[in-house]
């Protein structure tokens, strides 16, 4: 039996809801609220010590961190759906390597402007003793909260996480016009980055792909695949003026 | 044929020198020059886009990024030396599990002490031009380098690097209270941080680790690995005093 603990609008459980749909599987879903705390309660800190979404519990067994999770999905079950990752151990590293690199930095990057159209509104409405209180029970990324603070990340760091996002898809164009997909066949490194791309197309910043027709044509490529909307149901993108959401980690 | 291009002194190269030694693999090296700029060069960037230490050169082939290049290793060659992942898909998602929070935890947060005590000296030596001139051309971190400037790093963002350290160190010592190694047997998990405790070692950082008893057993536990005099062979540690290290990312 597969449980996963995650949130909608969540970057990171989209990676893990695309591959659960990519290799066929069902699954019982628990939404965390992140308005409500839950992703920084004892309960779920037992199960992920990090405060983050997602957590998979497989047969009562929790696996975080969301490329962790993929890779475990692919593991235990590679004879189901498709696979998301290569037979031939080079052509795995292949795809790891893209996963590092999604990892440091589109995925980091992102979360500048995200935070910034997305949680500024509710971060506002608190007072800094209550901003203090969940920065102080963080266990991740309690430096970011920091310079987010009240008024949200300075215009010279917003710009410079542009600038990476820019870079990671130029780097993208670059092998998307050698294959299909980033890595050859398709793969979780495709299903890594997709949710970067997907919320950067939410909040507007889709401009910055212009130039890369081989990102284009991926991205409509992937949202023809059955996992797409599987992924992405009602309730699992940002919309323009969904700015109320508490400082959930994701 | 096995060929690493790496720096004696880089901790990234040393987690595949150490994955190298457990392996039992032979190996030719290439040895990296910050100073002359050798990790920005155009012939080492075609093998490597981030401009950064180590590469495996596998029969030719690149494969690059620490802990990429370790997971090749034992999917390659699993019958050599000592396994350094576990059999079940279950064990591995736990090793994977603290690679992944090794990544983006600790191995960032050494980067603020290390530079400001090994790099600071040789970059004060540089104009604004030469300084400018580097950065423009590193294709990962460009942020920390513009932060770290000329005057090094702030006692602000020492402090909070130091915080999570300890961090770090804490969630090693809840985990090797419970087994000798990080994740049960001996895996990539404990080669992958050991580089960061040893350069702590080396900067006078080990009052960090004081209250830790678990973290202590640990690390005398592996200083008896084979590895780990084949790892840091004479030159291989930093030394206090040696300042004059040109800007190499690690």
């Amino acid at each position: 039996m597969l449980e996963l603990y995650h949130a909608h609008i969540s970057t990171c459980s989209q990676k893990v809801r695309l591959c659960l749909a990519e290799k066929e599987l069902d699954w019982t879903g628990h939404a965390i609220n992140f308005a409500r705390g839950d992703h920084l309660s004892d309960d779920y800190m037992m199960l992920n010590r990090n405060g983050v979404v997602p957590t998979l519990l497989h047969d009562g067994r929790p696996v975080i961190d969301s490329s962790v999770i993929c890779e475990y999905l692919e593991e235990q079950f590679p004879r189901n759906g498709n696979p998301v990752m290569p037979a031939s151990a080079y052509d795995r590293a292949k795809v790891r390597e893209w996963m590092r690199y999604i990892e440091e930095v589109p995925t980091t990057a992102i979360r500048y402007s995200s935070f910034n159209t997305l949680f500024i509104d509710a971060f506002k409405q608190r007072t800094p003793e209550q901003r203090q209180a969940q920065i102080a029970r963080t266990p991740l990324r309690k430096e970011l909260y920091k310079q987010f603070g009240k008024t949200g990340f300075s215009d010279d760091a917003i710009a410079s996480s542009k600038e990476r996002l820019h870079q990671a898809l130029e780097r993208m164009d670059q092998d998307l016009q050698k294959s299909e997909w980033l890595a050859g066949a398709f793969s979780i490194a495709d299903i890594c980055v997709l949710p970067t791309i997907i919320r950067m197309e939410d909040i507007g910043l889709e401009y910055i792909w212009d130039e890369f027709d081989a990102v284009q044509s991926w991205l409509s490529r992937f949202k023809k695949r059955a996992s797409f909307n599987m992924a992405y149901y009602e309730g699992a993108r940002v919309k323009p003026g969904m700015t109320n959401i508490l400082g959930g980690e994701e």
